[in-house]
């Protein structure tokens, strides 16, 4: 048993090669955002109330319409299979058994349809070059029971991963984009100093996409729309009166643009400046952490990285479960019944 | 002779296992809070005074009607012969010798009443699921002597103390809560991967403690009341209004909710809130500590870890001389003459 | 191939001997100045904008009526054959390869008109005791082919660079000031627990530059003129009144006035104080500071060591590539398509 | 040939046993003020100016009357001789060929009288229990030629300097208190776990000084009185109240109140509060450190511990000229001509 999530990468560091641990733990540049990422985390402080009568907080809550048995979804994240056989199959049914969604990748190492039969999830689109499988993307998506699309719009190109190119990081050959067709599923090609990735994404992406796009999917799909990458007000304001219920404020895990503010710090400035649900990515590691984002007006969080460790180690389920105990606790600690109550907090930075 | 507090926990080191060592050294979470107490402690300035025409400056004080040597209470800490035989009487003593109010803990691993007859004692009250016994306790406190009340409000259930979940912690079999009676009286109960001291605390507290509840014990006791535990100036302004005659800010010496503030940065706001006494507890080491509270505008500070430390060496009367001297000479050195005028120095932040 | 540009020094340290690595690296005093410069360039974040519908950023400005590729010339600097027998031209063959400006040094190891020769260049001028020599250097600058002059002005001595002077640091023979004549051209009398270049400076320059002198310049030269070196808004402001076109606002890398503010610190203000270009030197190492120093204000930056570094191994033209390839993919994860865009990023501290 | 002051510390390392080492270098308590000294300093920048047409800056000014061919005094130190036989002698007589004034302090290991016959002395004074030996002292030194008297307000009792306490630190037995008679001459009496030199500090010194004394000792003597030891405006406005010409902001060397702010950060509070002359003492380590106080609006330093380490080493003269050499540089650097225009540059806080 785990005490802490930050054991699951420990765990995972002796059941992964170290290029398919950099890939998963590595930021853009000098990985300067990443760091801030936890920096600027830690140094939130949460004041607790007292002798609020809690016996028992409740986490549960609703993110986009979908109930949540706590306000955390699991991050999209691509490839899964990377780092376990059975990929994003196993980390859904943790999350299933966690109640809480799952959000499928554009770039799932199985199909999204696999995927979708095992809880309840949301897609998660990247703008694909081909504007038909696009299309396909959001009606598949739709099909097959998909309750929220997520488009990304952090990747016009992707970062420069400095640990995958100095590991000429490329897939294996078992694990490829499941959801694409053709030449798109495949980043195998190896090239020394770079990372293959990186290269398909390049060749695989639209770059160029533009709020007449994110307009043109809003008419597209009846799913709620949250849109994921933003930092800026201006923008988080503009998504919103094109139609978005929802607003991941995110720096990509520190993978975009190095030199990007923690996301935790852009948070509150979106979450003054829209009225949607607005969830934090970047950074997450623990219930504590997820308190801090709802004390500072978060509706719920992303968490990406530390449940691909747990996967890595058969040990999702228990990640997931480890974490709704330390919020729950956290809750209790500060003495918030529900979800709500801990918007009331009074945050500080230390 | 030890020159500083800190070295008496060097000295204790080698007189007690890693598991006691870590119990009472340890945090909650990553210990951020734990940490952090020190960091905002010592980045407290204090600017001192000159030509004050000072010769003995006098820390003696009043703390919640109780005469104190020096503005300085032991903080209660539950079963202190973990650190040695003589345990909690040993400790009284100490505080006794040195003229300050020793609390006893609920947790005490000797009966309150032993401990009552050696000094002046205050009575801490864990809210326990068994209502006859917390009004037991409150009669016993009263007939033995102690002077004042104080409830720990920030402990609804323990927090996730990792080092005590690593280490699988339990109580030796012959120190027992010695308050308490038929199974409440046992934390021994060994489970890998859990702390045997959280799961007895979840077992005899009781989570839900409110307002109401503190208006009851107000009614209940004649004794002045102290709310331990307090960060929200909110909380404390209702503490008062409940008829709480002192507000201990303290976030449990970083073992609750981690991520709270460093009490000391939630200390002015409740100074400045609130109209009666307020004491400050965690992460006090040293005499310039005290000064700093004070002059931040504290009444006075509790003092737990290096006290446990000091009585497991033999030595808590040579620590309460040392933080006496400590104090003495830098209310000297700052040109203060009483703690009154410790109040008035200029502080301000490194 | 280097995936960033801190590895050309990496490559460099073996290529180098360490009195010429500690006269590129080194700073003035303690170097306080020198490692601020990164801290603060480093806690410079950048707000991305997107869905911008940015395909291809284009990078391009011009710098002082020079087109640019980038906004991005080569900073002026000695001796340049220190770290290779190409020195100058082959750094300047790079800069016009990647068709940027090369700012040819006063003090440069090559005639400047050979340098000239092989790019679009600026020329560096430091005051000598000697104003024929001056007026001789203005003009051959503009007969050479020299778009612009920029006047250094934070050097009236040189700053104690304790390396130097712990190295006895002096040029090899045949390295020379190949601009001077006579016995101005050499800085190789050894003198222990001295610096030759510093006592070469000495005997060189005129240490009492004033504004008067300026104002001749401005009238004794038609090539735009830059001031280089000014961290004050003041200065800033009287080099405009005097004539200037632009300002480089720089602490000369640390290796000057140690104390003085990073040169990203004082920017803003300079940015804020003038209508002429400004731009920013002293700490420059990523297309993500090229970022950072446009959406601060600037309208372009000088470059200096990363680059000597890799003329050392031969890749001059390797790290210009790099650097510009960074800078169009921070543009594109910025949502920016033109240089003039960037300055309307949101930047914080973090 | 040193290159900057702090060789001087790593020279006199191996010529002096540690407990001298000690008791010169250590501070009080946890040394948190001793160490905030140094990171205060380091994090003032001054911003320098450019063109200003200095040829040939002039250190030069006047200290309480005195002229300084640098706006420097020697600290007073107790016991010079603890680190060379010639003690207070060398280094008197490198101050006056550096052409600064040598503060002699009361305790002095050689007479006032001889050390008064070497340079432009002030005489500092600590207050004695024996107030006809303080009427003496002040006598002997307006006798002996010292030109101001600097009384020291912030020694009402050692600090507790645990360096000391944990060496029990005692006096050599040819180091004595030279300008005190009988008893009050020695700190020889060594105790286990103590310090000699504070316990013969307790007895010979006066802890209750008063406004009153000040006022005494004013009209006792002409000579300029200078007040050492203040940080509290409320404190520098009444010494000038009572007809104090100057004031020296100090913390002791972060000897006294551990805790107390560092002296750098005090400053400029006390410029704003009075109008006499204002110096700063503590932390100061080079010419740099001499233009930020200056640019904070101090009229001069003292300096302390780098030339007792120098004067170990026969090279006091050797760092006062070093010390020269790096502030008329820093002056030249930030174009000023005079000590008057330092005070017009201005300073941040990196």
């Amino acid at each position: 048993m785990a005490s802490s999530l930050a054991e699951f990468e420990e765990l995972a560091a002796s059941a992964l090669p170290l290029g398919v641990r950099d890939f998963v733990a590595g930021g853009s540049g000098s990985e300067t955002t990443l760091r801030q990422n936890r920096v600027a985390l830690d140094a939130v402080t949460v004041c607790p109330r007292v002798l609020a009568g809690v016996s028992a907080p409740d986490p549960s809550t609703t993110l986009l319409g979908t109930p949540a048995a706590m306000p955390v979804a699991v991050a999209p994240m691509a490839y899964q299979q990377l780092v376990h056989p059975a990929g994003e199959l196993a980390l859904a049914r943790a999350a299933s058994m966690a109640g809480i969604p799952y959000i499928i990748s554009t770039l799932s190492s199985q199909p999204l349809e696999k995927i979708a039969a095992e809880a309840a999830t949301w897609f998660q689109l990247y703008w694909l070059r081909d504007r038909a499988m696009v299309e396909s993307l959001i009606d598949r998506a739709a099909e097959a029971g998909c309750s929220a699309l997520m488009v990304t719009v952090d990747v016009p190109v992707m970062g420069r991963r400095l640990r995958d190119v100095r590991n000429s990081f490329q897939l294996p050959s078992d694990v490829v984009a499941a959801n694409l067709v053709g030449e798109q599923t495949e980043a195998h090609v190896g090239v020394a100093g770079a990372s293959a990735v990186a290269t398909h994404t390049a060749a695989a992406f639209e770059p160029s996409l533009s709020w007449r796009d994110l307009e043109w999917i809003r008419r597209r799909s009846d799913l709620p729309l949250v849109v994921k990458g933003i930092l800026d007000p201006r923008d988080a304001r503009r998504a919103v009166e094109v139609g978005a219920g929802g607003i991941v404020v995110s720096n990509h895990g520190g993978r975009q643009l190095d030199g990007a503010p923690a996301s935790v710090d852009a948070l509150e400035a979106i979450v003054d400046a829209v009225d949607c649900e607005v969830l934090l990515d970047s950074g997450i590691r623990s219930g504590i952490d997820v308190l801090r984002a709802l004390a500072l007006g978060a509706s719920g969080v992303l968490i990406g990285r530390p449940l691909l460790w747990a996967t890595a180690v058969d040990a999702a389920g228990e990640a997931l479960e480890l974490l709704r105990a330390e919020l729950t606790q956290a809750m209790m600690l500060a003495g918030c019944a529900t979800v709500a109550e801990v918007a009331e907090l009074t945050t500080g930075r230390a």
